[in-house]
């Protein structure tokens, strides 16, 4: 392991944090907030650690292998989390730092499950930070850092790493052009979301006011999904929920769809099985959730009432975003099941939602089918496609594995979460909720308008390693567990 | 496909189910039960309609492929629960056809779930042929026909989809002699856990009536769960519980484990690494549960009961037999989750109990590892040995791929289940319980002491369907769906 390479590039990761901590500060001095210091304290310590450890910058070996890169990354976002807590901390908005280091993961891995239980009490330099964390984390810190410092070496690991679904697709030769290009997407429609919400009070189609648009836009342009209200986005206008719904879905796309189309390749978007079944999935939902809704009566005034809802609903959780316009812990236990189900389903592979997302479900799909095939037909060697090209069994291999780690860790998670005595509800879809980074559960202790407060700590530990597992997708945290990952040739 | 020779089978499997219906009838006469008429009539059916299919046998080709030996497997469980269900049907013990067929697909697939609610009215040639259908499933139907008819060609197959695990082995090269040898294992047994329990009445240990331990012994020889009372087994001695414990667990072993005893080859029994994985499960459970309970605190008297009735209920789990000392849908959620991890690891592969089997759960682990490893060596190629023989990719990918149409299937039962608005606990448990083929769940509703009569017809068609998939270990009965299995070359 190339520890001094690993030293030197979590200072640079820490400097970066710090450098965004002063985003929080100009908020504090805007709004007069005296926690403001305590921000400005917390960029004292990430420019100091930061500076130590990036005198360690090694002037011979710079590579770094597979091994390091995946290392790198998982250590880098428990760095980031415990550093990015000490606002909350520092500033006493969060008494208990476990519960500060809870909901800065929360933030990171753009779950958006709180511990607060009066958020409006918050101060709002704090939760800019909050909002903010969703923004960084859902692109992802080292994306960020790749796209401005220059590397040399294997740099496609730490993107492999960070970057979610079953494969990595390098949309230009170049890694850092890369980086810049899925930041310059990012950027652009972060924007464009603030805009039409701005767009919507001007024309009176609301009232949001200005710093909950920009809090709810970074939240769901992460899929993050911290709200600034405690009745998360209930208060707002129809235009209001029906733009961040559409914002939702479109950033749980691929965000290499944007780039062809900026490439003006429209045969590849058109083409795109994934963004196909997850157009498919999202209709499929809303039309469930309306009629077990309908059927069971009592929920909405009207079928309009209902589909707006609804799909904003689906569209939230399967984007693992969490905001929410109604209680959906109040729904009838099929819509809760189907809820659940997306949650595990997950956005698209490359944006930036959590979950399993809807390609590894697709590569699982076909997977089983031919396996079904190979029953009958022993000697029939198979080749299996996607989007027209060869799914290669490396990738089919690690698919499979990460469903079956995947399974097991979410079972043992809700084994440990268990001794807490909660309903089976609540048990379960907690853990399906940070697992997957979603953040409401379906059951009225942790529903959109509930709080993860009454967990014990072992349980917030359990679910803030989780929410880790679940946004580096799993292998390298594992990694980090491994004995032979810290020998000196494991 | 080869529809006569299908039709044939089909036709010898209805006059052996009609042969074993005269032993309730025995039943009926010794008891002076009207009901046996019922039965006699219900022989009369399948003696008919397995004449008449019988005649179908073909003169020249009887070839059966792979697809014709499952399809085969699949159609003659359907069948036999179809006309299994007649005696409860016409004698109007069970007034639904629905009910009865899934009252008797429950007994079949040794799930042991009931629809009755005062079991205890019903007839005792009824409550025979209740628990007989444990018995006779347990092992298997189609290995029964194996081991009395001489049949050519590549009967393989037939094993292949009855028995559970991931890999079918001969004991001998000859089919049928292992299928002999199989239930010669059994019928030995059977005996003397029935030897066992008459004894503890000669001794005092207990007073278990004659028909009851006759009852009992079939339900835990097949890993069924059927019993004769309302309350299980909570009204029987600690002697004759205890008992119940040791030869769940017994039954749950792979046979070949007894075989390799016959043999006197020790050393493959000591080295059986399924084995060694199944008791340290088995005892970890135990403790877990018997601390759990015990720090929860109120549910039994001394420490020295609670390892009897965890034990029991363990025993009882993971053998996905299902028996009850206690109503553990009482216990806290820590251990309602361990007992609900127990239902899908399931018992030893080549055994009569359930669930995934512990051998699949030791490819899935190893499988996982060397994905992790590969993750850090892209280039090593890795051999997968288990019992010092090499796991075959097939066997692997086969593995994999059964893990991930299970949890489909089984999300996509508790979705429909979902539709009768129960709690999360019973819609989810009761799924678990069915499809592993346990029996109880964990929730009030459905557990040891209660009774799945609630649901909705859907509901008990698709949990009827979900224990025919888990008995028959899904493909089989996933090959049924597919359309291409009935084209002429499919």
């Amino acid at each position: 392991m190339n520890y001094r390479m690993i030293l030197y590039l979590l200072g640079l990761v820490l400097l970066i944090i710090g450098a965004f901590l002063l985003l929080p500060c100009i908020v504090a001095v805007i709004y007069a907030e005296t926690q403001g210091w305590d921000i400005l304290l917390a960029v004292g310590i990430c420019a100091v650690l930061g500076v130590l450890m990036a005198l360690c910058k090694p002037k011979q070996n710079k590579t770094m292998h597979a091994r390091d890169g995946f290392v790198m990354v998982s250590l880098s976002w428990i760095v980031i989390s415990l550093v990015g807590a000490l606002p909350f901390y520092l500033s006493g908005s969060i008494p208990s730092y476990i519960d500060a280091v809870f909901e800065t993961i929360s933030g990171f891995t753009t779950t958006g499950a709180s511990i607060l239980t009066n958020v409006e009490a918050m101060p709002h330099c704090l939760l800019f930070w909050r909002s903010f964390t969703h923004w960084l984390g859902g692109m992802g810190v080292l994306v960020f850092m790749l796209a401005i410092v220059p590397m040399s070496g294997d740099s496609i690991f730490l993107l492999k790493a960070e970057s979610p679904g079953p494969s990595v697709s390098k949309m230009v030769p170049k890694m850092r052009t890369t980086a810049l290009i899925l930041y310059g997407i990012y950027c652009v429609m972060t924007l464009l979301q603030l805009i039409l919400y701005r767009l919507g009070v001007v024309f009176g189609w609301g009232e949001m006011p200005f710093f909950d648009s920009v809090c709810l836009t970074l939240g769901t342009a992460g899929t993050g999904g911290f709200a600034t209200r405690a009745d998360s986005l209930a208060s707002y206008s129809m235009y209001e929920q029906a733009l961040t719904t559409v914002f939702m879905i479109l950033f749980g796309v691929n965000f290499s769809i944007y780039f062809f189309i900026i490439c003006k390749k429209f045969k590849l978007v058109w083409q795109n099985s994934e963004l196909k079944a997850y157009i498919a999935i999202i209709l499929a939902a809303i039309v469930l959730l309306t009629v077990n809704l309908t059927l069971t009566g009592g929920y909405f005034d009207s079928v309009g009432d209902t589909v707006h809802h609804t799909a904003f609903t689906v569209g939230s959780v399967i984007t693992t975003t969490g905001y929410g316009t109604v209680d959906f812990a109040q729904w009838p236990e099929f819509s809760k099941m189907i809820l659940l189900l997306l949650m595990v389903i997950g956005a698209c592979a490359g944006s930036t939602g959590g979950g399993m997302k809807v390609s590894r479900l697709l590569i699982l799909f076909k997977f089983a089918r031919s396996e079904v095939r190979h029953l009958v037909h022993p000697r029939a060697v198979e080749v299996m496609t996607m989007d027209k090209k060869r799914v290669s069994t490396d990738v089919i291999r690690g698919t499979a594995a990460y469903f079956i780690v995947y399974m097991m860790l979410m079972g043992l998670s809700i084994l440990l979460i268990a001794l807490d005595n909660f309903d089976t509800q609540t048990t379960v879809s907690s853990v399906f909720a940070t697992f997957n980074n979603i953040g409401p559960g379906v059951s009225s202790v942790v529903g959109p308008f509930g709080s993860f407060a009454p967990f014990s700590d072992l349980s917030k530990i359990v679910m803030s390693v989780g929410m880790l597992f679940g946004r580096l997708e799993i292998f390298p945290m594992l990694l980090l567990l491994r004995p032979s990952t810290w020998r000196k040739h494991g």
